[in-house]
């Protein structure tokens, strides 16, 4: 069976070639005009220059973090101890990092070099720039599918085959790979948000409200910050985040799958799964292609189709591998040789990764329901404006709130079925016994697999979204006829739900990897109890489990808490730094002769805007993301592991319906006013557009930068918690209150 | 023992009369000229006909539930059964709404008599407004103290010597009482508060924003609704919600004393400290006065200098009422009368009234630090003006989510150290025993009430702001010389901060009541199922109460989501309402002619501003009450018990820092606007001025209608969930998943 995994490695290679030949085929396109050419350079050295920067103060935090968990590991096995973590964890979590990275880089290259061919092809039609900007988006889908794969198979196979450790020494290297790439992303995430939204926030406040020239005119001087920001935060920044998502879920699948006695079958299962998911998604990108006179829901058509094909051969698929998978499960019970449990439960498992596939679809729905303006929650918020800049905030704020209804109810009913599903319950034993119980878990983690095995289509359809927006900048700075405009708007307006949709995927998938992570914590923290001398009751449990214990119930208050600070963090963070934007922006029309006219020769400064994102990017991203990696440490420390599990779960279950508050009402926000933009309640211009942009702006942070944060701050603070579980029971121990 | 609670008859008896020589005083004073007695019996008539048309509809709702709580206690009887609940629940109920919306008219009462009195007062000095505004706010204070203690030891004194029952009987019951006082808060908070800020909102857009007239100028339709508004909102509905904390703080440490083995000295405890509290109350309403030509910050201190009296006074006073009690209270082991666990630990009990009385200290200072114009927050918040309205409104997100933490963590930390003070780890044995279990949450409960026990004087404090904005109104549309409204706005101004801390205190101590309520339902259900016959385990219970169990879970995301949704409902209330009075006002504009000139003679139509807002503050509070009634049912049916924990754990755990952003945002927005009015960043009319009227516009209803009504949202569904456990225990069995 365990050859098996190789497959893994094959899925991978398969989507990273695929990957390969679709940039081949982006850069076959002409990059147009010299001035597009130039513009497009500007971009491309702006966001390589952000994102080295950023990976250079990444390695000093990696670095560290290395550091500490190599002491961990080694300095009591030079003095003959077992390691406080086992010897794999400081490189399983540098791989972590440095595969997010990798593929988030990749994600951008390719966006960078796509933005004015898309605008090129846009001038001979909206197809044809469509494909290119969609194509340039699979660039991105699929080296995040394949790397997630290739490391953790790669990871499997070499512990297995060449250090011959079995599943239960796999199991935590794993978890420790996911906290690298959950902190990798977090600062890909966070910091890229930060840049883009202070870059977008600050060139508007100041060239549209200000002094009424229209986006992304080139006498802007935080115009080419802008184009870079959509590159770094909603390109190199989601596509961290969603590897963090995929990775995670693999990982914490496997976590629950080993406690539940599935062995290396835990892991094998996802990933087979994984495997069929990327040729499923390659034929799914062949789906997405429209009409040259298409409108805006023939385009949404195209690209559902793409997600609908691809979700439907992954549907029929798992079935026969979760069959095969269970029928090839061996356990030993009294020594015996037997079947394992879901040998007898297949259409139950199966169904735990068909109810996330569909909750994935369901999600996606509901935040296009909110966010797009095919429906009524966002038309009628456009109507709004006519009320005033008050009421359309107000009810942008409403509108959000009310839509965390449906995600939530999605993913809770979808838990207690899963669980239900894979045997979590057992009808004829009133105590849920320990094996069964994390069964039923592990539903819960293959709904996530089953939500994300698409993913690379699903991504494809959200990355392309900044690409058309770059394309719609240049376009405009290049002086393009109107209709080409138009076409990238089209693209772009659209690419605003299909955000939306993916950083619905990427946060709803969270919320059942982060039930298993939060499980495999409790585990993991009871075994060591266990270890350390402390007395489990006949249920097991050496960990008060009670949620009224009082560390249990304030750690659940501090992790909802934790949500609001690292809100006001990020979201203060985009708020000063677009402040320094806009009396950079206000100095340089001020001082500059001839700028605002639009003198001939005369030209703003951009890379000093450019510059000044860069820096408060890098110095406002580390005290939300250190506020993540301290808090489950030092929580740990004084209220030990019942104050981390409440923690934990305070995280989650805040974090899940702010997170989808912050997507929606942003995405209903900038939709409003591009409704608006169209002619509607006045058109551009008039008060209810300056109150659309305001509230777009609004929207802005929320949307781009802390919403999409959150299943980061889950996913981090999950792992951490598990990789210094050792080390904050030892300490609070040392209170010995709990 | 139990004739001691005649004691807080007496404290109630003091209250009442206290209240009424205030009612006397102010009435002494003189409403001044003609055209303040119209305007302030204009004002009168609109509030009173809203508060009977509230009355009318929440008489159908309590006699529907009524009905059924009578169908469960007595259909059941006819047949012979016990009945689901027992004989008094009905009564308890009817009684507890009855209180509460006579607390509510009274205080409103005192408020719309005192406000054009206020006016005439100021004329001659701010002392002398200060005076009569601070008066009539301590007639509600007192009044919402009085009959809170007044209802409680009744009911204790009537079951105990007319029917005899013991405490485990009149917890129940007294419970009930809570649930009845909760529905009718609710309504009270959630109508009123739709109610001021619908007429708020939009007598701010139109005439302010879009008109130029000043605030208050008669000839806005909407500035009576406006002013009616904040009397049945801030007044009747905060009285109601404030008379909510304090009955459900006293009555669910009653019912977890009981669960402790303490009896009835669980109750009489909290009504003792609570009827010193009272006395303390009145000296420290004593200390309340200013010099003529006091400052804001003289003010304020003269404000805090009540409550520090009042508090000092209740810290000493607590301790030799901890020691008689404790000393007096005596249980039976193996039939042998021995003083109880209280006795041993008479400090540390104390020290958890103290610990209350402290965090609320800390939650009120932390309030003021990020709401005065005294401190950087809203100073920065203000400046931030100057960037455009987008930087304010995120600048005043990010402002009131970073307030939420130091409110949060103060309960956390004083759960844990009064939990362990009163008694709740036992070092010596490893399981946290059940009754050593409760006594540590008494303890909890105990905070509560020592945060409360000066209620009186800081909902005095509190209630005193809105008489003086109508003060203020009064004297702008009556034309009275400049220094009136000058003097008024300074006691308005400051009436924000105090409103901000009041409402701090009232969802402090919910946090801590809800633990206590937590627990007295965890402590009932597992009771019922054994009752039931569910086979409990070693520990004691019947419950699977470990946080990983996936109903639990389930049902803490769901209580979570509530909190959005509730949000999402009584903002979009508030936005639908107003944006009703933005199209009658710009209504009366069009048509009055001679309206917008101030024409001699020509007057808008008031009344019917006022009839929009009655009609759709009736309407609009339905939807949110009902979804807090109806959760905790729906979900107990289908996920069972467990589920119902985890709601109610979510919705605290949510609620309190949602609360405490929405109140501090919107008491900074307001308070920066104000600063600004002050001639700061450019002063009224500048483009500062507008950002920060939309800013403050924004926070009107998350300050005064969703976040106040949080903590009602936690009691609330608390108290029905305790109410209802019956029921919904029966039906989930018959589901039999769980």
């Amino acid at each position: 069976m365990d050859a098996l995994f190789w497959l893994g490695i094959v899925g991978a290679v398969i989507a990273i070639g695929f990957a390969f030949i679709q940039q081949r085929r982006v850069l076959k396109n002409s990059e147009g005009n010299d001035k597009m050419k130039e513009i497009a350079k500007a971009i491309r050295e702006g966001a390589n220059a952000y994102l080295k920067r950023q990976y250079r103060l990444v390695i000093i935090f990696f670095a560290v973090m290395t550091a500490i968990l190599a002491a961990l590991a080694y300095i009591p096995w030079i003095f003959g101890a077992p390691g406080l973590v086992n010897e794999f964890i400081p490189f399983a979590f540098l791989t972590g990092g440095f595969f997010t990275g990798l593929a988030g880089f990749i994600g951008m290259k390719a966006a960078t070099k796509a933005n004015a061919r898309t605008a090129y092809a846009a001038q001979q039609g909206l197809n044809r720039g469509l494909r290119v900007a969609f194509s340039s988006g699979t660039v991105m889908g699929f080296v995040v599918a394949g790397f997630g794969l290739l490391d953790i198979a790669a990871w499997y196979l070499i512990l297995h085959y060449v250090f011959e450790r079995g599943p239960e020494v796999i199991a935590p290297v794993m978890l420790t790979f996911g906290m690298g790439v959950a902190s990798m992303s977090m600062f890909a995430r966070v910091g890229g948000g930060i840049f883009t939204k202070a870059a977008d926030v600050g060139a508007d406040l100041v060239g549209k409200v200000e002094e009424n020239i229209p986006e992304d005119d080139p006498r802007n001087p935080a115009v080419i910050a802008d184009n870079v920001g959509d590159n770094v935060g909603d390109v190199a920044g989601m596509g961290a985040d969603l590897y963090e998502s995929y990775a995670n879920a693999l990982v914490a699948t496997f976590a629950i799958g080993v406690a539940a006695g599935y062995g290396s079958s835990g892991l094998l299962l996802p990933i087979l799964i994984a495997s069929v998911g990327i040729i499923a998604s390659i034929v799914g990108t062949f789906c997405v292609q429209t009409k040259e006179n298409a409108t805006q829901e023939s385009l949404l058509r195209s690209l559902h189709r793409g997600t609908y094909v691809a979700g439907a051969i992954s549907a029929i698929t798992a079935l026969p591998l979760t069959w095969f998978v269970a029928n090839n499960t061996y356990v030993y019970v009294d020594g015996v040789r037997v079947l394992s449990g879901m040998a007898q439960n297949v259409w139950g498992i199966y169904g735990s990764v068909l109810i996330g596939l569909v909750a994935g679809f369901i999600i996606a729905h509901s935040t296009e329901v909110f966010t797009s303006v095919s429906h009524k929650h966002t038309k009628e918020l456009a109507k709004s404006s006519e009320r005033g800049t008050a009421m359309i905030i107000i009810g942008g704020i409403a509108l959000g709130m009310k839509s965390s209804a449906i995600p939530i109810l999605t993913v809770g009913i979808s838990i207690i079925i899963s669980f239900i599903f894979s045997g979590g319950l057992r009808p004829d034993d009133p105590t849920i016994g320990f094996v069964a119980f994390n069964a039923g878990l592990y539903g819960i983690g293959l709904a996530a697999v089953g939500m994300l095995a698409t993913l690379s289509v699903t991504l494809a359809a959200d990355a392309y979204g900044p690409v058309a927006d770059n394309a719609g900048g240049i376009a405009q700075m290049a002086g393009l006829p109107d209709e080409v405009r138009e076409r990238t708007d089209a693209l772009d307006s659209l690419g605003n739900t299909t955000a939306a949709i993916g950083k619905g995927f990427a946060i709803g998938s969270t919320a059942f990897t982060a039930v298993a992570l939060l499980v495999s914590y409790v585990n993991i923290a009871n075994d060591q109890l266990i270890a350390g001398g402390v007395v489990p009751n006949d249920a097991g449990w050496a960990l008060n489990l009670q949620l009224t214990n009082p560390p249990m119930l304030v750690g659940l208050f501090l992790g909802a808490v934790m949500c609001f600070v690292f809100a006001a963090f990020t979201i203060g963070a985009v708020g000063n730094a677009a402040g320094s934007i806009v009396e950079e922006v206000r100095r340089q029309f001020k001082e500059i002769v001839g700028l605002r006219e639009g003198k001939e020769g005369v030209k703003p400064d951009y890379a000093a805007c450019v510059d000044i994102c860069t820096k408060s990017a890098q110095k406002e991203m580390l005290r939300p993301a250190l506020l993540v990696i301290l808090a489950p440490i030092v929580i740990g420390a004084f209220l030990g592991p019942e104050g981390v599990i409440g923690l934990l779960s305070g995280v989650i279950v805040t974090g899940f319906p702010m997170a989808v508050f912050m997507l929606s009402a942003g995405g209903a926000w900038d939709n409003a006013k591009k409704y608006i933009e169209k002619g509607r309640f006045g058109g551009k211009g008039s008060d209810s557009h300056k109150a659309a942009v305001i509230g777009d702006t609004i929207g802005d942070p929320l949307k781009d930068t802390t919403g999409p944060s959150y299943n980061l701050l889950i996913t981090l603070s999950s792992t951490v918690a598990i990789v210094f579980v050792g080390v904050t029971i030892a300490i609070s121990q040392l209170f010995g209150l709990w």
